[in-house]
C-alpha cells in the first residue's frame, strides 16, 4: 500500500510468438490478473497490430474499464535499445489508455531485461539466455540489459533458436534426398507436414510460409531425437553448442547467475539438459524462468514502490 | 540453311539476375543479335514481371519487328520439371509473340540443362554445376537433366552461392561486433554498405532488401580474402566445400565432364581455383562457360535442324 493509495502494478512480456500482460498487487506481487494476446515483437510486429496484441493482453488481465496503476513494465522481443523500443513504448503507451489504465510510470524494457529480473533471488546482475522462436543473450548489470551477443534475427543470426532448429530440420531432409546428407527420421513428419516427400514439395511449404514460423518444426526435431534419430539429436548437439558460445562471447564469470527462457531453456525445456553440460565449465548453472511476466511484474512493483518511496 | 527457308534460332538464358536472349544463325550458330533484361527465375519473378524482363532481353536480340525463328530454348533457373517450368513457358511464349516471333519449335528448360549444353565438345551426358546468386547441381543425360542436388533457394540450401557468401559476410561481422566470432577485415566495406559499423546498422541493412540481393556482397568476401583476411578465406574455403559436397552427391564418374557456370564459377570466377583443387580427387576438371546463352543456342540448333532434317 502507498500513499496514493494505488495498490496496483502491470508487467507485460511482449514475445515473438505471444503476449502476456499481468495485473498485480504493489506490495506484494500477488496476481490479480492475466491476459494473453498475439505476438509483440516490436521490430517484427505491424504497429496497428503490437496495439492491438497489447490490448489483448491487458483487457484479459485487468478488470473491465481498467483501473489505476503505480507502475508499467514492458518487455519487448526487439525491444534493445535503438531497436524497436520507441515504437514499443508508443504502442503500450496507446493499449494501455485505450484498456484504461490510469496514471502510473510506463517503462519499456527488452525481453532480456524482463526475463532476467524473474531469476532466483530477483538478481541484478548476471547473465540471461533467450532460445524461443529467436535466441539472444544478454550481460545485465544493475537490472539493465549492458551488452548483447546474437538477437540476430532468424536470417543472419538466432543460431540455436526454435527457428534454427526447425530450417535444420528441413535441410536434413533435403540433405537426405538429394544425397548430401544422411537419412534421417524426420522425413517422416516432414514430408506430411509439407503433404509429400519430395524436394518440391519441401521447398514450396518452407517458401509459403513466413521464415519464423519454421520455428513450430522444432518439436519434431525434439520427439525424432528421442526416438532415437541420430540426425535429429546432432541438431539438438548443434543448437546447444551454439547457444553455449552466445553465452561464451559474453565472458562469464563463475557462478555468476545465467536465468534462461523461451520454449527451448524454460522449465523443462528440451535444450535444457544439454545447455546445461555446456556451461558447466564455464562455472554457470541455468536457472530457467517460464517467460518474462514475472520479471515485468517485479521490475514494475521496484518502480512503483520506488517512486512512492520518493514522493512519500 | 533449310527447307523452310527459316535462317534462325533463339536462345534464352533466365537467370536470377539477368535474362539473355540471342538470335544466331541456325546452320552456324553466328550470332546475329543478343539483349538483356531483368531477373528470370521462372519461381520468383512474378508473371508479369517475367514477361516483360523476357521481352527486354528479345527486343534487344532481334531485328524491329521480329522474325520467323526455326526453333527457341529457353533455359530458366527455377525452371527444372515440376518446377516453374510452365509459367516459365507461358512467359516465354508470351513474350515471343509481342517481339513478333514467328513459328518454331519453343522449349522450356532449366538453366542447369543449357548451361550444361554449353560445355566443351558439346556434351550429352556428365554434370553441371551453378553457383551464382544460388548454387545447385544436376547431372545430365542424354542433354537433360535427369538429378539434381541443392538449388534449394537462399531460405534452405544454395550452399556455397553468391547469396551464401554474402549472408555469411554479414554474419562474420555479427560475430565479431558481439565477441563470437574473430575481427575481420570485412568490417570495413560491411560498415561503409550498411551506413555504421554496429549490429543494429548491419540487421537493419539486412532485413530490409529482399534475402538474394545480399549475392551482391560476395565480391567483398573475395576482396577481402585477396587482401588476406583470414576470415574471408575461410568463407571461400567453406563455400568451395559445399559445392564439392553438392556435386559429390551426384556420384560422380571419373572423368565425365563437369560444366560450371554462375559469377562464382565461370571462367575466371572466384572460386573456380578452390573447386578445382576439391574434386580432383574425383577425377573431375571443372569445364567453366561464361552463362547457359551458348548452351542455349546450341539446343535451339539442334531442335531447329533436327525438325527440320525430319521434314525435309
Amino acid at each position: 500500500m502507498n500513499e496514493s493509495g494505488i495498490h496496483y502494478v502491470i508487467g507485460v512480456d511482449a514475445g515473438g510468438t505471444r503476449t502476456r500482460a499481468r495485473l498485480a498487487e504493489a506490495a506484494t506481487g500477488r496476481v490479480l490478473g492475466e491476459g494473453a494476446g498475439g505476438p509483440g515483437n516490436a521490430l517484427t510486429v505491424p504497429p496497428d497490430a503490437l496495439v492491438r496484441h497489447l490490448g489483448e493482453a491487458l483487457r484479459g488481465a485487468l478488470p473491465p474499464g481498467g483501473c489505476p496503476v503505480a507502475a508499467v513494465v514492458g518487455g519487448f522481443a526487439g525491444g534493445g535499445p535503438g531497436g524497436g523500443r520507441e515504437r514499443a513504448r508508443a504502442a503500450l503507451t496507446e493499449a494501455l489508455a485505450l484498456a484504461g489504465v490510469r496514471g502510473g510510470r510506463v517503462e519499456v524494457l527488452g525481453d532480456a531485461d524482463v526475463a532476467f529480473a524473474g531469476g532466483a533471488g530477483a538478481p541484478a546482475d548476471g547473465l540471461v539466455l533467450i532460445a524461443g522462436t529467436g535466441a539472444a543473450a544478454a550481460r545485465v548489470a544493475d537490472r539493465r540489459a549492458v551488452r548483447a551477443a546474437d538477437g540476430d534475427g532468424w536470417l543472419l543470426g538466432d543460431a540455436g533458436s526454435g527457428f534454427w532448429l526447425g530450417r535444420e530440420a528441413l535441410r536434413a531432409v533435403l540433405r537426405a534426398l538429394d544425397g548430401r546428407g544422411p537419412s534421417t527420421a524426420l522425413a517422416g513428419p516432414v514430408g506430411e507436414l509439407c503433404g509429400g516427400l519430395t524436394k518440391e514439395h519441401v521447398v514450396r511449404y518452407a517458401y509459403g510460409v513466413e521464415p519464423v514460423r519454421l520455428a513450430a518444426l522444432s518439436p519434431l526435431v525434439v520427439a525424432a531425437a528421442r526416438s532415437g534419430d541420430v540426425v535429429s539429436a546432432r541438431l539438438l548437439d548443434a543448437a546447444a553448442d551454439e547457444l553455449a558460445a552466445t553465452v561464451r562471447a559474453l565472458t562469464p564469470r563463475p557462478g555468476e547467475p545465467l536465468v534462461t527462457t523461451g520454449a527451448l531453456l524454460a522449465p523443462g525445456g528440451p535444450l535444457l539438459p544439454r545447455l546445461t553440460a555446456r556451461v558447466a565449465d564455464l562455472g554457470l548453472v541455468p536457472d530457467p524462468v517460464r517467460d518474462g511476466l514475472a520479471g515485468a511484474v517485479a521490475l514494475a512493483r521496484r518502480a512503483g514502490g520506488g517512486r512512492t518511496g520518493a514522493e512519500a
